[in-house]
Parts: structure tokens; sequence; C-alpha cells
């Protein structure tokens, strides 16, 4: 597969995007992720859709102003990375209306977030080409000074090249091996939710990240019997799960897990401290990496972002 | 497109399968549903799917034993109908390991089930290219002898040329107008779920039905969505709504419906008593229709099932 563009590292100073492309943050919440941003030196700017309200409780406002304020954060000179604010749902409402013509080749910049996230970090990949970043929010207690989630995403934004591999500490490997790919997945509903879509992203050639949250056992399996039947699964090299937050017993999760990954001829290690429900490590997506699952570890073959000017 | 196959209209004396291929069905409410079909003359065979246990509670017996039984009950001569026993989910892992080449080109017999049968239906159109019935399930309270959904099952799968209509009695026109295709459809998340599969059946020159059951406001956003962005939508000729039991404020729900299927500049007409929680009619699916918003009708151009030997 062709390369990605990395994005250059974040630097103090450096004027960062605030979105709000899913549901609606908390006023209080969002204040606390802006200091921390202040606190390893960036300027955020919080554009209209974190403040607004949207047609249904579910959206932080209406799809033209979520889709002009991502086409301004990807695209205009000035931002270095856009932060989303929270997940929910709403993203792929947004892509709808997003003008990928418009929005041309800009600079690349880090697009930051997850779960509801996992649709715009396909579309990045798909549009831009750009390596983004699966972590956490600006409204969520992830992101908060001090918080190892937000010190970790801090040192992988600012000096990228520090960061070289994530270790797993509590995890099971469900098929052992070695595997090397591109980076790629996300919240899998999602995943799901993107077939069909120009936007999705299939993990052909890639390590594949798998969480979820609240799906129900059922709906897991559906989900994951779709990835199956679509083909979406092809080719994959490895794959990586995180957590699977208020999604039944972990048993019997991970027994499902191993009825519809553990059959594809390819390592398969659980329990990365990755997605919902934790204080998740940031994963780089669209990058070259090793999974090892003896060694618990996820090895990158180059920084997620490139340093200096 | 081309013509699809209509089956043989039913006869007393004929054997009709009775298989499981999603949840797992009561005994006692299965052995109402066979009264039933005995009651207007027909003879059901009930596969082994139907009295086993699967491997998670939610699948009726092992994806062997279900698929086994749909590839005898569509393949092997002898049965004309299949009748399914129970909705819930399971068919698509059913769809993975069916042999399609090895049931060949059988004489067309008639398909019946709903819900997660939708994936069925679409299969059963896809390879085989045979019109089915989107109708109550054998274990159901609407599948009894003399209760009205049953005995309107009854009256198309025996006497289909008197079925040349269905009326809806309370109905809200969302866009108006007469519109022409064959129809198509089913329950919403499961026609996503089959999206970059190849038995999805996209709605292109089609009536397109759709109902649902269990899914909030934002998931049912995010299906529409998945339906309009993946293209599936592309070229519809008109829309019919059923019910959207426990989907929440049936106001909030056609708001939504409103905003995801008003624009496409297609007749959509609402409140079809077509789905769950209501006492159904059933639909023939791959038939051509012309849905009229004003009257609340849908036409047939022709009987769903063919008359005679």
């Amino acid at each position: 597969m062709r390369s990605l563009l990395s994005p250059p590292a974040l630097k103090p100073g450096d004027r960062v995007a605030v979105v709000a492309l899913s549901g609606s943050p908390g006023k209080q919440e969002v204040d606390l992720g802006l200091a921390a941003l202040r606190s390893v030196g960036l300027v955020p700017e919080v554009f209209p859709s974190v403040r607004s309200v949207g047609p249904y409780p579910y959206l932080a406002a209406d799809d033209k102003v979520r889709a002009e304020d991502l086409t301004r954060a990807l695209g205009q000179p000035g931002y270095a990375a856009v932060f989303c604010a929270r997940g929910g749902y709403g993203v792929q409402r947004v892509l709808e209306l997003v003008d990928w013509q418009a929005i041309g080749a800009p600079q690349p910049r880090v697009v930051v977030g997850f779960s509801d996230v996992t649709a715009l970090i396909e579309a990045v990949r798909t549009h831009l080409g750009w390596v983004s970043v699966y972590g956490p929010m600006v409204s969520s207690v992830m992101f908060r000074t001090g918080v190892p989630s937000f010190e970790g995403l801090a040192r992988l934004l600012l000096t990228p090249e520090k960061v070289t591999e994530l270790v797993f500490q509590d995890t099971r490997v469900l098929v052992p091996g070695i595997a090397e790919g591109v980076t790629v997945g996300g919240t899998a509903a999602l995943i799901a939710s993107s077939l069909g879509t120009s936007t999705s992203v299939p993990a052909r050639d890639g390590i594949l990240f798998l969480e979820d949250v609240a799906e129900r056992n059922y709906r897991l399996d559906r989900v994951l019997t779709q990835l199956r039947r679509s083909g979406y699964l092809d080719g994959v090299r490895g794959i990586l799960c995180g957590t699977w937050e208020d999604c039944g017993p972990l048993a019997e999760v991970e027994q499902l897990l191993a009825d519809r990954l553990g059959d594809l001829g390819v390592p398969v290690l659980l329990g990365a401290d990755i997605g919902h429900g934790v204080f998740m490590q940031s994963l780089p997506m669209g990058l070259r990496a090793r999974l090892d699952t003896e060694a618990a570890t996820l090895t990158f073959a180059e920084p997620a972002l490139v340093a200096g000017e």
C-alpha cells in the first residue's frame, strides 16, 4: 500500500482546532480539556460546534455547522491539529456534507479522537492520506492535566520520536505470533457502519485494532460477522483487541472473539488498554507497526508525527 | 432489472419445511404454529435446528446444523415452502456457510419470515432469484389459526391470485406521490448489516420497505445514514415504512425519517401495519408493485406466487 503522510509533530505555541462532530460536550468538561491543552503549550481554538445546540439531543450542532467546522479545521492554514471534543454519534452525517474537493490537499495535521471518530479517521485516511491518532477526546476525564492517558497523548503529539512502542500489561493471546502491517480500525460497530461507503478502509495488509462499547452479544456478533462476510478482514495481517466496555461478561465476549477472529490464520492479541472504560493509550492509525503477541507489544516502524520544521 | 421467479402457490397436502436459522423458538409456541399450518392443509416438517441447542443463548443451533437445514430446505425436492420459526439473530452466520453451488437451481419455493430473516430474503433473491414473503414466523403469536396476520399469510400463499393489493389504515404521507418498482427491504438494521456483502440487494428501481425494532434514536440514524452514504438508496422509486417498535416516541422516529428519507425526491408513506409489534400484513418481496401514498395502497402487478401446477 502507498505510504500515508505523517503530520508534523506539535510544538508549544501551535494553534489547534477543537470541534464537536458528534454528541454535545459539557462546557465544564471542555474547559478542563482546554486547560490540559494549554498546560502543554498548545493554543486551542474552540469551534462553533462545541458551543452549539443540535437538531436532536444526540447531535452537538446542525450538520451544516459541524461540517463547516470540520472543513475549516482540516483545510484552513494555521491549525496544527484537530481535536474532537466528544464521541457519541454524528460523524457519518458530517461526512455526507464535507466537500473534500474544497478542502483540497492542505498541510497534514493530526486528527485526534476515538469511538464515533473512527469514521473520521477512516475518511481522513481515504481522502487526505494522513496518519491520525486514536486517542482520548477533549471533554473526557482521560483528557486532563496529569492523567496518564492525556500525558501519553501529549508525549505522542509533541515528542513522537520518543514513542516507539506500546506495551500492554494485561493481555491474553488468542492466536500467537508476530505480524507487521499498517494500523487500521477502531470501534467495531463504527467500522461496520462505514462498510459500503467511500470512506471505508479495509483491513488488508493491516494490523487491525478493534474495541467497542455497549453492544450486546448478538449485536457484536452481527458486527464481526459483517466484517467477515464483507471481505473487510481479507488479507489482514494481525489483530489487536482493546476494551469491550458494557458488552456483557468479558469471558463471553472473548469466546465470541475466538469464534469470529480466531480462524483467520493471523496473530490475535486481546486486552490492550485502548478504548472505552479505561485510561487509554493513544494508538496512531495508518502507521506501519509490528504486533508481537508474546511480548504484548506494538512497535512502530517510524514516528507517528514528523519532528522539526 | 431481470424478472424474479415467483414460486408456485401452496396447496393442501404440500410438505413445508420449518427451520430455525436465528434464535431458539419455544416448543409450545412452535407447536401452535405447526397446528396453524396443518389447519390450512399443509404438512409441516420440523427440521433439527428447531429442536436443538446453540453455542450461544441467542442461537437456536450450531451454525453447521442451521446451514444444513437451510441448504436442504431450499434445495431438496419435496418442500413447497420454507417457514422460519423465529427471528433474533443468526441468519448472517448461516449465510457464511451455505453452499449455493450445491443448492444449484432447484424448483422455486416460497421463503417466509421477517426481522433477522431479511438477510435470507436478500440472499434468496441474490443467489436463486426467487420472490419471497416478508411475513410472520411460526413461533409468533401472529402465526395462529384464526389470527388475521396468519389468515392473511395463508390467503397469500394458497390463493395468491386473490391478494392483489395491500391497503393500509393508519398512515401518514411524508412525501406524496405514486411510484412503481420491485419490492425490496425489510428490517433496516439488517439491511445495513448486509452492506458490503455479496447478498446485499440495493434499493435501485425498488419500492423500499423499512421497519425496525429496539433501535435507539442515534442507532436508527446511523443505519439510515449508512443506507444513504453507501449508495443503497440510489435510484429507489418509493419508500413504504412499517412499524418502529421500541425505537422511542413515534413522533421522534418520524421526524428522523423525514430528515433521512424526505429529501430523496420519491414518494414516502409511513405507518404500514407491517413489522414488529403489530399483527402484520405479509409483504411479497421481489414483486413489481405500485405505491400510492394518497390511497395508502400497494398494488401488485402480478400474483406473488403462481397458481396451478
